[in-house]
């Protein structure tokens, strides 16, 4: 064991979610309250490193689906996992060993915890994403080749959805239109494998990079986002107040786009942007800044926290930072299922660096 | 064993099922040419009187969901009926020995039938409706009490969803959004009972039924459409032509209305039907001549052969007949599922006979 999920882990590992997020995974502030809860009623929660575990062990991938928008006002009943656990161990006729974020980004890398406290499992120091993704495929275990079937989907109403598709985006596209008809949000496992496959087929220490992003911003002195920016050797792109949002909750998602007006130094600039979910692309005057997949991140000025899309609004002072996705996703395959081209966007990808280095 | 389901009982069967469809329940012509298909490359199918089975045996009830408006473009695979059974023999842990359409009316009536060819199963004389209805859970099963899960959808490409929901509105709301992102159109079981169940939780006889429909419009001379009439003792509401058709494909219902212009006798007359898959309303300045769960089928006013919703077309000269729907509909259970209110009309239900006797 790595070590014991606690109070103060937890609440490092909130904030360093909603960095890891990207802006997206869901409200970290709601799923730290159920994580609490949580441990306070059944204790903490053991942190695995995936070489703890027999190669056989079972891991489920689990976590919400759905728009954030949707999330802060749905919340979840609690039982979810349980029964996600049930019908995937009664479809695998194994037993889980652990539980492990689909996403670590937003309050999707603590829901697997609030679910793995009533269950006494643990979870697992590794992740789908390494950050946040809008949809269902797009996992390290995809480029892997693990199936994404069978995948169990539930609400808190109690409702049971089995999924076997022919493919990843098929996958995507039946759990979208069910997140859609439960309201907007829901519950869900797919993507499901041994630890042997997991060592390789994930990102790994997702978890103690979570809480280590967390304790950064806790312990600095003066000025949090500077230290966060040293931390994740970061690139910020504007520091400002937001001018306008223009969000919508479509289709399972909230899509829109976000202009952040300079303050200060950056007086007179104005950077825009679009969002599914996430933060997909920051554009100046046409010029792109940053984008998928690597990570772009909306904090607060004043404290380094990161705000979510859903909880974006105007006014408020923020810094916006980007920096390297896991190299995971810098691989031709990485780029072609999570790269601009896949949101739609016209343009290769370019890794952060080379943009930052390149700005005139 | 009542019959052998050949070429011509098939031929008698899909005209029958078309005017029980009432308008919906898919093409039965489609359907019509793979049954007639399935029969030829694996021998006829039996017809078994529910008396006839043991108390325990499985029944799968099945067919096609979506707008019949996609179905005639976007054609069965011919392998769903085996997928279907095969989840659900797994999810049940027992073998299933019948299939029975979940709706008599349309293609629906026809297709379960193609599939038991390929499996060599025996079809029931029964069904869930005795006619067509746009909901899934608009069954004499649900009346019943008969849980619609564990429910199995798939589509053409082979993908596979399990539901298990918390109520039959439920049920409903999932599949639908399923049918439609799978392209408007797929296959489900759902319902599923023993035959000593299914004795008095379906409507029986009713592939009898439509077999006897079909030969009396096949034998008249003269007047198929007065033939029809007598053997239904049917209302006709009107007889003129197509004069407006507006029908939309929308959240996997083909809906809209039709507007008939009465000739001859009727001159001066306009009827408009009010569409939902099936006619739902009859309606002549105001008044109500039929609604549901009362049947309303339009017929072509020469060979009497029902034209389905989505294939009614401008200038078609039709006469468009009321008959009684199965007595169940007409208990105040049935009529809360399927009367005018259940489709949103702010009338009661008045059954068409009644209906009839006041007409001025």
């Amino acid at each position: 064991m790595k070590r014991l999920l606690d109070q103060s882990s937890l609440r490092a590992l909130a904030r360093g979610c909603a960095v890891l997020g990207a802006g997206g995974g869901g409200d970290t502030y709601l799923c730290l309250l159920q994580a609490l809860q949580a441990i306070e009623d059944f204790g903490p929660v053991p942190l695995m490193d995936l070489d703890e575990l027999p190669d056989d062990d079972l891991i489920m991938p689990c976590g919400g689906i759905g728009a954030p928008t949707v999330s802060i006002e749905k919340i979840e009943n609690g039982d979810e996992g349980e029964r996600l656990r049930h019908y995937l161990e009664d479809l695998t006729g194994r037993r889980v060993a652990a539980l492990m974020a689909g996403e670590i980004g937003g309050g999707n890398g603590l829901l697997p915890i609030c679910w793995a406290a009533r269950m006494r499992l643990p979870v697992v120091d590794a992740d789908g994403m390494g950050r946040a993704f809008p949809e269902v495929n797009q996992v390290a275990m995809h480029l892997a080749g693990i199936s994404p079937s069978p995948a169990v989907m539930t609400d808190e109403r109690g409702n049971i959805m089995v999924l076997r598709t022919v493919s990843g985006n098929w996958m995507e596209r039946l759990e979208r239109a069910a997140a859609v008809e439960f309201g907007g949000a829901a519950s869900s496992t797919d993507y499901t494998l041994t630890a042997a496959q997991a060592r390789t087929a994930t990102v790994r220490n997702s978890v103690s990079l979570g809480i280590r992003i967390g304790e950064a911003i806790g312990r600095a002195e003066g000025d949090p986002v500077a230290a966060l920016v040293t931390e994740l050797r970061a690139f910020p792109l504007i520091t400002g107040k937001i001018q306008d949002v223009e969000r919508r909750t479509t289709s399972g998602f909230a899509a829109g786009s976000v202009i952040v007006e300079g303050l200060r130094e950056d007086a007179g600039r104005l950077v825009r942007l679009e969002l599914q979910n996430e933060n997909l692309v920051a554009l100046e005057r046409g010029r792109v800044l940053a984008s998928v997949p690597d990570l772009i991140t909306v904090l607060d000025s004043e404290t380094a926290d990161a705000i979510g899309t859903e909880r974006i609004a105007y006014g408020q002072r923020v810094t916006v930072i980007a920096f390297a996705c896991d190299p995971l996703w810098r691989t031709p395959e990485g780029v072609a299922l999570t790269g601009p081209r896949a949101f739609g966007y016209d343009f290769d990808y370019s890794p952060v660096e080379d943009l930052a280095s390149a700005a005139p």
